[in-house]
Formats: structure tokens, sequence, C-alpha cells
């Protein structure tokens, strides 16, 4: 099989690092904090919450969103013990958060950056999240904000010019039914292993909160807002390509390993798995309405998102002059950036069966 | 109170990092192999021994070694879990690691060098060990390799040149009365505070296992072979401040927080505490003979040890041309260092009750 570079974000703290230029992911955060309170009030067994509480985020980056997921979960779960028993947490929980992501993630950023004042204990935990990284029943409640798109590698045959499923694009458009399937079936193989070793994981009817972006059924990624500056990231490689500052055979083999996908297809996968119920699939209204369609913040923050990804295929000069035509293509092309459809930004809830 | 550089050992792997110049610690760690699994063995309740199976290493750094301590802890509880049951261990225990060190270690080296082909989910603690870092109840065994000699600060007064308690010296080298009481009293502090944050965080009935060196009762620092290279780094940090290659404040400001008890002062401090049995404390003999009596090799293992530190203090620059000056003092002076008092490498056993 085709294997693909670990997805990573930009570390550190400079001003192209994930760190400093994701808000629009934070924006969904403080988006979704009202409903992940009333998902952990109406779904967290209040015997779950004993002396000990773990939250372990998964695809947490170098921070600080993950900083601000974990603390609308431990903000939600005092709330609840408090109003439930009348009693004080802090006299009665110790909470820890487990920080997931790879192991080339950048660990050193996300500790040394870790909140002044935080009331819980930290550990990093290194390795994929499509498979087991913890022993079994190990966290309370699991948070995956915007990771829950991932594959583990592009799918066969997409890299592949003679084969029938080559993608000429860098990403899964919606639009080439082959390859479609082909991004779908590898999406669901994989999310399907990340549900297994997560139930395995949890504690008995723990949950896991997923917070992330995904198609309203029937619409097409490169119809949406973010499918379309994608396809101006790969149009402006294939003009960088094209003027020689890379080349052609460097912009033919690079892919993503996302698949933003549909919601019925999400809510397909997870009852196909069978390892967790369904007790929300909620839509999170967006104070930042997805993105802001100015083309210098799309750019910057599109950059955040994928800066390290190209860089590492390209070098981060390319990357630096891809984003500069990113910003021009979007200028251009406003008129198609307001005629695009919605996309979508959901909290799902799981409960483990 | 005078607060001090947070230690750090030489991240990455390059020629002088702690990763590639820790040979020293690692022969400790072969020849204590056999005594750590005897301990186990004698020591720890089958009880304890169940699906899931903890061992954490505070004050890890970022490698190698602490993967070597941990493993033979596991084999020798698996070992013992064979022997006693007749079980496969694969086939009913998951085993953690939990690697601690302060949140300024170098994670990312540690955790992108973890073996290949281990048989363990793994977890890194950021945060101090003199206090707590994990929830009560979070691992089996404790293990803690040359790290049970630091205080958390420089003593008061020690920096101080108007203090009676100002220590011209670099270490506590075991001379001045006045100095010895100051690192004693700072270490019988922190090393109770640790004591007391391990017993929380211990299950009932864990182990703490210590390696390390301590001073046999009675002989001074500077007497031993580690306290006369320390005087040579003090020595040779004066002569650049002499030559002007440093400035005489921030050699005279530059104390280091570590403080090699007698094992006398050791056992009281565990007594006083209280909340662990001392099950065993042992001389191991090491098979590098403490260290080779070469001085290029004292130099790059001492560089490895303190580089971090002095870098931290003095500039890289001065750091490297002290430990130059280093080699040259250990060639001059080879037959003072034939003649030093043995120092004690040591495995504690305790228990907690």
């Amino acid at each position: 099989m085709t294997t693909t570079q670990d997805w990573i974000m930009i570390g550190g703290y400079g001003p192209e690092s994930y760190n400093q230029q994701s808000s629009y992911q934070r924006a969904l955060l403080e988006a979704a904090k009202d409903k992940m309170t009333e998902a952990i009030s109406a779904n967290l067994d209040l015997d779950l919450i004993s002396n000990r509480f773990i939250v372990a985020d998964f695809g947490c980056a170098s921070g600080p969103n993950t900083f601000v997921a974990v603390q609308n979960i431990i903000d939600a779960v005092e709330e609840k013990y408090l109003r439930e028993t009348g009693q004080n947490p802090e006299d009665n929980i110790e909470f820890q958060v487990l920080f997931n992501d790879l192991r080339i993630n950048d660990f050193n950023t996300l500790f040394q950056t870790l909140p002044p004042g935080r009331r819980y204990f930290s550990a990093g935990v290194p390795g994929s999240f499509f498979n087991r990284v913890l022993p079994k029943q190990s966290f309370h409640i699991a948070v995956m904000s915007y990771a829950f798109l991932f594959t583990s590698k592009i799918p066969k045959g997409i890299m592949d010019r003679d084969s029938p499923l080559w993608n000429k694009d860098m990403q899964c458009t919606g639009f080439n039914p082959a390859v479609k399937k082909a991004y779908l079936e590898q999406y669901s193989i994989d999310t399907k292993n990340l549900l297994d070793a997560r139930a395995e994981e949890l504690m008995p009817g723990g949950l896991m909160l997923l917070l992330g972006s995904c198609m309203r059924d029937g619409v097409k990624m490169s119809e949406t807002l973010k499918g379309t500056v994608m396809d101006f990231i790969g149009e402006s490689l294939n003009d960088l390509a094209q003027k020689g500052v890379t080349e052609q055979e460097k912009v033919d083999t690079f892919k993503t390993s996302i698949y933003f996908a549909e919601q019925g297809e999400i809510r397909q996968i997870i009852e196909e798995n069978g390892k967790f119920t369904i007790e929300a699939f909620e839509d999170i209204i967006h104070s930042k309405n997805e993105f802001p369609l100015d083309p210098k913040t799309l750019a910057i923050s599109f950059k955040a998102l994928y800066g390290a990804f190209i860089s590492a295929h390209f070098g981060i000069e390319v990357m630096r002059k891809a984003f500069e035509l990113v910003e021009v293509k979007a200028r251009e092309q406003i008129s198609r950036l307001h005629k695009v459809k919605p996309g979508m930004q959901y909290l799902i809830v799981l409960r483990k069966n």
C-alpha cells in the first residue's frame, strides 16, 4: 500500500505556527462549549465521576486549542458534579488530561505552554490514534477536535498515474466517483480501527466527543469553501511547477490523507462499527461562519493547517510561495467563494456500548 | 529563597548529548539489572500484577537509559508472573510506562527514540518530581536513576558573599561544615516532599527502586573521583574568568543543585519521612569501576552530565572551553585521581507503607 507523510502541524510559536494561527478551530471550540456542556450533563453517568477523572484529547497538536477543549470538558464535569452531589469537585476529584498525537508532534511546545493555574495533571501520549496507545479503561471522556477526518494512508491507486483511481487533484474533490469511493473505503477502515481502539481504552459508559467538519449529504468537497481553497492550493503548486519553482513530479505525488466525509457516511461507519451509540450529531453554528471571506485571512488560516505538511514535501520556500498565490487566487475568484455551498461543523457525542 | 536554573540534560542526539554520552549511567543500570530482578522477585506482591501494570521513571531525561531501566523492570515483573502463575504475561498483562521529567526536558527526542518492538504503552509526564505530577495510585513501580540527588533550589545563603554560608565552590565539597549543613537541610526537605508525592501516586504495596550514587559515611564529596572532577570544572571556569573569557561574577553565582548525600543521611531521611520501608540498600559493583581514569573520557562523561546546565549559565562556547581545561587538569593531576576515596553506587528498594 502507498504510505503517506505523517500529518503534522507547524510546531513552535512562530507567526506561521499552528499554535498562533488556529483561531478557526478555536472559534469552533467556543461555539461548541455550550453544546459540550449540555452533552456531558445529559450523557455522562454521575457514577463515572469519582475521585479520579481522566480526559484524553486525540490529535491534540502542539496547543493551544487542546487546552480550551479539555478545560471545557473539565468545567462541564465539575458543574454536573456540583449540581448533582452538592459537593465541591475540588475537594474530591483529581483530573488528569492525556494529550495524544503522533510521536513526531511537538510535545515540547505543548508541555511548555500548559496553562498556568490549570487544575489537572498532564501527560503526553505519543502514537497514531488509529492504533491502541493506552491500556484498557484509561479514560472517561475522549475528545477529538478536527482530527476525525484523517486516513492512515493515501488510498491505493490514487498516486499511480496508470491506475483508474489516479487522482489529478491533491485532495478528494468529490467529483471523481472512483476516487471518492477509494477515499471513503480507506476512511471507513481507518475510522473503524480508531473506534475499536478507543472502545478498549475508554471506561465502560465513557463518552467520545467529536468536534469537526463534514459535508452535508450530497455536497461535494470542492463545492464548499474549504474544498475551493484546497483546490487553490493545488492550482498554486501546479503554477509553481509550470514556472520551474518546483517539480511537476512532486506536485503529482502530493496528496492529502484527509477525507471530509458526508454526514450520512460518518453515521453509517459508526453504526457499522457497533462499539458506540450516537447520542447526538449536532450542527454547530460557528461564530466565524466557517471562514471569513478575506483572501489574506484564508491564506494564513490554511497555511497554519496545511503548511507543515506542504513544507515537508516541497520545502518551506515553495510552501510560502504557494500561499502567496492562494491569496491572489482567492482575491481574483472572490465571487466564486461567495457562491460556495455550506459545509457543516459538528459535535458528535458517542457513548461506549 | 534563591532559586536555581532548572536542571536539564543536553537534548537531541549530537555528540555532546546526554543521549549519546551517558554510558556511565548505562553501565550502572546493567550492573544493577540482576539486583533489580531479585528485588522485584522478593518484594513485589503477586496480587499487584493484574491486567494492567504501570511503571514510572522520575527524572528520565531524553533517553536512552530510561528505556533500559524500565525494560529491566518489565522483564523482572514478567519473569515473576510467569514463574508464580505459570501463565504467559503477554496474554494477560498490559504494561504502561510513564516517563517523567521537567517540562523543559526534551520529550520530543524521548518519544522519537522509543525502542521499536517494545511491549508497553508510553506516556510523558512533565513536571518537577518534588511535587505531585500524577493522580493518586497511578503506578505500581517507580524508578529513579541518578535523579535522587537533586535539591529543588540552591540553599539560602550559598550564593550570598555576605552570608556565613557563602560557598566559594560550585558544589558542596563536604569540607565546609556550614555549607554541608545547608545543602543537607535543603536535600532533606526536598526529598521528603518527593517521597510524600510518590507515596500518594503509588499503588498500595507498590515499590520505588532508586539507583544512584552516594557517599560512604564519613567520606567527603571532594575526596571522591566525582567530586574531584567537579572541582576541576569549577577551577576551569575560574581560569576562564581570569583570562576574561567569562565573568568572575558569573562563576561566583554558578552553583549546582545536587547533593551527594552520605548513605546514613539517605537512610535517616527516608525513615524520618515514614511513608516507605527500606527493603534493601545495596552496593552495586559497577563494571566501569565508577569512571575510567582516562582524562578524555572523564571530560566527555561529565560534559554529558553537566554540559547543558553549564551552557545555560555561561553559553556553549565557555562550556566547551571549560571541558577542554578539565581534560588538561585531569591529565596533569592523574596521580590525585588515582588516590581518591571510593564512592558508592546504590540500589535502594522502598516499599510503600
